[in-house]
């Protein structure tokens, strides 16, 4: 299991309207193949930057599946109006640690 | 509640070292005051770069209360021999999503 962590920031005046649209998105993400959730949160020291976080199998899954989908064209139409430049994308794994 | 996200790069060579730091800090990190959760990743695109992502009641719970602690000296003599350059911190919030 990878989490996709994509950072992106978004037009002034646009939050309300951007995290609507994440929001609208959910279904669309989360029917994809591979996929086991999503999260979204907004940065303290900058507003308008967000990231988002999405569970997948594996980094194919989104990378090459969910890129190639009808539902990655829906999640863009949704919410790419709002980005102020491109996001950068990468993935991480969990390191198990003691709690 | 507030998600610090702290960056990490560290040195070639040091991944083993660096994870085992982080876990034997762990429990120092969790006495401190306003705090309710570490978690660990790493990089599957840069292998030499980790997020530490702590769970805090506030953002100075964690920039004045755990910086000027015992705790923060504890874990930066833990982990910071195997930093390459200074950690960025931000610090997040979660923006509530239908699932």
């Amino acid at each position: 299991m990878v989490t996709q962590i994509a950072e992106i920031n978004i037009k002034e005046g646009a939050n309300e309207a951007f995290e609507q649209g994440v929001a609208k998105a959910v279904p669309i993400v989360m029917q994809a193949e591979g996929c086991h959730g999503i999260s979204l949160n907004r940065s303290v020291e900058f507003p308008l930057r967000y990231r988002v976080m999405v569970r997948w199998e594996s980094v194919d899954h989104h990378l090459v599946k969910f890129r190639a989908s009808e539902g990655f064209a829906q999640w863009r139409a949704l919410v790419g109006p709002y980005f102020d430049g491109i996001p950068s994308v990468e993935h991480v794994v969990d390191v198990p640690l003691p709690q």
